[in-house]
């Protein structure tokens, strides 16, 4: 039996994928740093002789890969779902480069699972897709020629990962909130800061991101939602005496 | 005239490379991480359609890459030669990972050229060329699975120097509430609480160390406490109809 390394704990989930090359690419990727769960949310092809051929023997990662049809049910069970974000957009202040990000979940990973999602060649992740990450992660690059190739992003990411679970961490005993939970929780916020006419019925959003960034930084537990969302019960309770 | 950057005084040097798609790959990862010098010892095939497909615009570098017939003709300018090993040998100490390497020569590089020198896709560097090599670099990785693309190895490093160039410039821009702004944060939210029935009137305590807890780690600013205390008063105009 191996031993259970924290990187065990971490799946690298890959979005509407459209070149099976770069999914070999990527397995290889993983192999070398260690890291072994790949989940394929609506591939655009299945993997291909190209998929084996760049995956230079890191054939099992593939074979066992789970193929999703939804980023939501590829991140259910997990506690910790960060994206790979290709801009720092205005709105977007829950960012860390690669390392910060890596040395922070690392200590985590005893407790919790994590996914590192990634989206297509093309357009990155969408608005959608954000939504249901607790934090972004972007590489930093040359602001004249930003766009790195897919590959090369998860290796970067996977680097940073191997390289944090080689330094010795004190490891947090914290189990963190599922995601379903946290959602949970948000729209439950949602619903009770329209009745409360906080929120715009027509426009929440832009208070809804701003919310869902500080409580992802707070990385909640199952404890606190219950604390949360009970103040929630009582808020509606009381509003409607 | 653009400003001069560190990086400009380091060249990436490949050795008798066999693929010509790797040196595209390459001359991508190059380009985003900021390096702009390429030099090509004896490349067993000229740059081709695959080269420019894969560097997806970086065609620069591959167009100003400079061809030499030996390792030590393409070191010859250079203070720093540092060479990428696949493995610590037993005899070999001058070596590092790639983010001391980076840290350590970004600093040097006002003063000084530095190459960065790989070897081919099967072999590595032989014995001549790591003869030639003041200190070599190798990247962490599996031990079950060590062996890197030669594209990845080189975005691995690239990755370094770059993030090494931008160290001065990463601290955080965000400027976090003053202690001010947040005791009176919890005070508004723990007579909400009370209002609303959450809270028992007398024993406030553990709920209220809880909640500071979960919003001392989101590390709140003032646009935040604001969001969060417009909500506060919604609660009590509703609470009191």
């Amino acid at each position: 039996m191996q031993n259970q390394s924290p990187l065990d704990n971490i799946s690298i989930v890959l979005v509407e994928t459209r070149t099976p090359a770069n999914i070999g690419s990527i397995a290889r990727c993983m192999m070398n740093m260690g890291l072994n769960r790949l989940v394929l949310v609506n591939p655009l092809k299945p993997p291909d002789e190209n998929t084996f051929r760049l995956a230079a023997g890191a054939d099992e990662i593939i074979n066992r890969a789970v193929v999703a049809t939804s980023l939501s049910e590829a991140v259910a069970d997990r506690n910790l779902v960060i994206g790979a974000s290709r801009h720092t957009g205005k709105r977007r202040t829950n960012i860390r480069n690669p390392r910060e990000m890596a040395g922070d979940i690392v200590s985590l990973l005893f407790q919790n699972r994590a996914a590192i999602v990634f989206g297509n060649e093309v357009n990155g992740l969408d608005n959608e897709a954000l939504a249901l990450c607790h934090e972004l992660v972007a590489i930093p690059s040359s602001g004249a020629f930003p766009s790195l190739n897919l590959a090369h992003a998860v290796m970067i990411i996977a680097y940073e990962l191997f390289s944090a679970s080689l330094e010795k961490h004190s490891s947090s005993t914290r189990e963190l909130a599922r995601s379903e939970e946290l959602e949970n929780y948000y729209h439950h916020l949602q619903e009770t800061l329209k009745t409360i006419e906080f929120l715009d019925r027509d426009h929440p959003e832009r208070i809804m991101i701003s919310l869902r960034q500080l409580f992802s930084r707070a990385r909640l537990d199952s404890r606190e939602i219950r604390i949360l969302r009970g103040a929630l019960t009582a808020i509606k309770a009381k509003c409607n005496k």
